[in-house]
């Protein structure tokens, strides 16, 4: 086995943390010795050990001599749980491969030097884009102060996202619908707009993933229209109300409000209650405000083989040419059941 | 090499008389004796002789005991050339591999008899959906009377084929662009309604396919706007008129002028013109007609990395519901340049 391979060890291992340590990064370690894999660790969530630490309780002595490879730079600062570059020192590590460096004005390439400065040989940038891509929600809670956004969407060969009207069947086929559940058990919250919460009443929940847990639903509905009664409503809930609005759910001990005064500082704010991942499920209107404000990160859209003359669209933005059009970096194409997902990024 | 693969290069020998041969299907013919290729044809155009013909003389002597791959069932009836079975039997081939059977009633089936009756071994069904594809103009006319519709257009990936108002750039890549190209020159004609005639005045041209030819222009311009110098007539061109219209293009020796009183109609009227496939190029509201007409076959949709926010969309019919949406059967997902291409049929 190669850097790489070791290190995409790592990131499964990371994986398992997703969607469960915001504010914090997920993070994965694999500590090798001779060629055999002497110790895993993963960071669960914010205020538990990180990923090191438990790599190198399992490697024990045979940490000594070995090489520790770890999905992020390793902390060099005292924050809740003592540096991890001071650990991978003690316990005798002789080289570290870090996949992306952290972008945390506290740490920034400190654990690097902390660990050259021991002696221990130090490589960067293997598998690092894999890395920054999982780590996106903490690298822009760090570097923007807002949520990580992702769009998501299913629509028709003919760009359409539902029928007018309702009481309509799902666009997309069952397999993509179990994508959806994977990607909200990973996200730390769901927002939807006030006229898909009123029209589909939708649960946001994760269902039919082995331990999966639901993300904090987040209910932009700036005129309070949303009933006491809707469904998405539970433990963590966040309801987007405009300045000077009243809304039923102001009573609700489970939801917290916050009247942002723009869509950015409604990001802060959710920034501010350690959302890192949001996951933008409509409607177009809400989408298309995102969109306009350039505050879109990554788009993940099913093309489902079907065709509807007319209908609903994944943007209503205004009027722009095609000169001006917001290009997209796609980073995968693929066959989910009957239908294609696109993934990519907005380059910005 | 096996069947198949000798098959493959018959359907490689057809392709180069595709958009040639209407309202003949084009044909390829493969020779093989003793595991060497003698002989290979390919129908060039109505009014010249079919594959077989090429293909024997070029095997000559070799023929004798070989095995003839056919992309369709051998002609057994006089035409405008003698019956291929008697030529097959003739030049003493001892097997015929064939793709797919030929529904046209002089033939159904009879061609294939023929050889048997010789005493020759016959297959069928080597490749042969791929063969019905190639083929799919000319068994549209036989069997339906009217040509095959392919609906191309390119679209971003919030589903818009252009933005609102004129003088925008294209949706797609030059990679695309070069692919409509290349369909140009496979179909017997171009679709395009009055709307679009008017406000991009296309060539509709085959531009960069060396042998390229230029496919026949239908305009769908009911009213008569279409004015007299417009870029995309030239020989062969067709008028589609409403009954009662008049058009300054009526006068012009060029243009052939159809006025069906319905679009089922208009399409029998194309197909009485000798044309077998039809590329529907726009805009929206001829593509709907279409649409709702039932009368599209295939679709070709290129998706591009891009969000416009806003504009217009592929198909603009009338409502249904996602239960009634067309299913789409696809054949076919890739990468064309940073486009996404799309290709299926619908499930009629």
């Amino acid at each position: 086995m190669n850097d790489s391979e070791y290190m995409a060890q790592a990131l499964a291992e990371a994986q398992k943390g997703v969607g469960r340590t915001s504010p914090n990064p997920p993070v994965g370690c694999v500590i090798v010795n001779g060629g055999v894999v002497v110790g895993r660790g993963f960071h669960p969530r914010a205020g538990e050990p990180h990923a090191e630490v438990f790599a190198l309780r399992e490697a024990g002595e045979r940490a000594r001599g070995a090489t520790a490879y770890v999905t992020l730079e390793p902390c060099s600062h005292h924050g809740r749980t003592p540096p991890c570059a001071d650990a991978l020192i003690a316990a005798g590590i002789s080289r570290v491969v870090v996949a992306a460096g952290d972008p945390n004005p506290q740490v920034n390439g400190r654990g690097l030097a902390k660990l050259r400065a021991a002696g221990i040989t130090v490589e960067t940038g293997v598998l690092e884009a894999e890395a920054v891509r999982q780590q996106a929600g903490f690298r822009s809670l760090v570097t923007r102060g807002r949520p990580y956004v992702i769009y998501k969407y299913a629509m028709t060969l003919d760009g359409k996202t539902a029928a007018h009207g309702e009481g309509n069947g799902p666009v997309s086929g069952p397999e993509a619908r179990a994508r959806v559940m994977r990607w909200r058990d990973e996200c730390d919250a769901i927002a939807v707009g006030a006229r898909t919460a009123l029209l589909d009443d939708p649960q946001l929940s994760t269902r039919g993933i082995d331990g999966g847990r639901d993300p904090r639903p987040v209910l932009f509905d700036p005129e309070g229209h949303i009933p006491a009664h809707a469904r998405a409503i539970r433990e963590g809930a966040v309801l987007v109300l405009q300045e000077g609005r009243r809304s039923p759910l102001e009573r609700d001990p489970r939801v917290t409000v916050i009247r942002p005064h723009s869509l950015p500082h409604a990001l802060e704010q959710l920034a501010a209650l350690g959302i890192s991942t949001l996951l933008l499920e409509g409607g177009a209107t809400l989408a298309s405000a995102f969109f306009e404000a350039g505050l879109i990160d990554e788009l993940r859209v099913f093309i489902a083989p079907k065709l509807l003359g007319a209908g609903l669209s994944p943007l209503v933005g205004p009027t722009r040419s095609l000169h001006a059009a917001q290009g997209l970096d796609v980073w995968n194409v693929e066959r989910v059941g009957d239908d294609v997902l696109v993934t990519g990024s907005l380059a910005l």
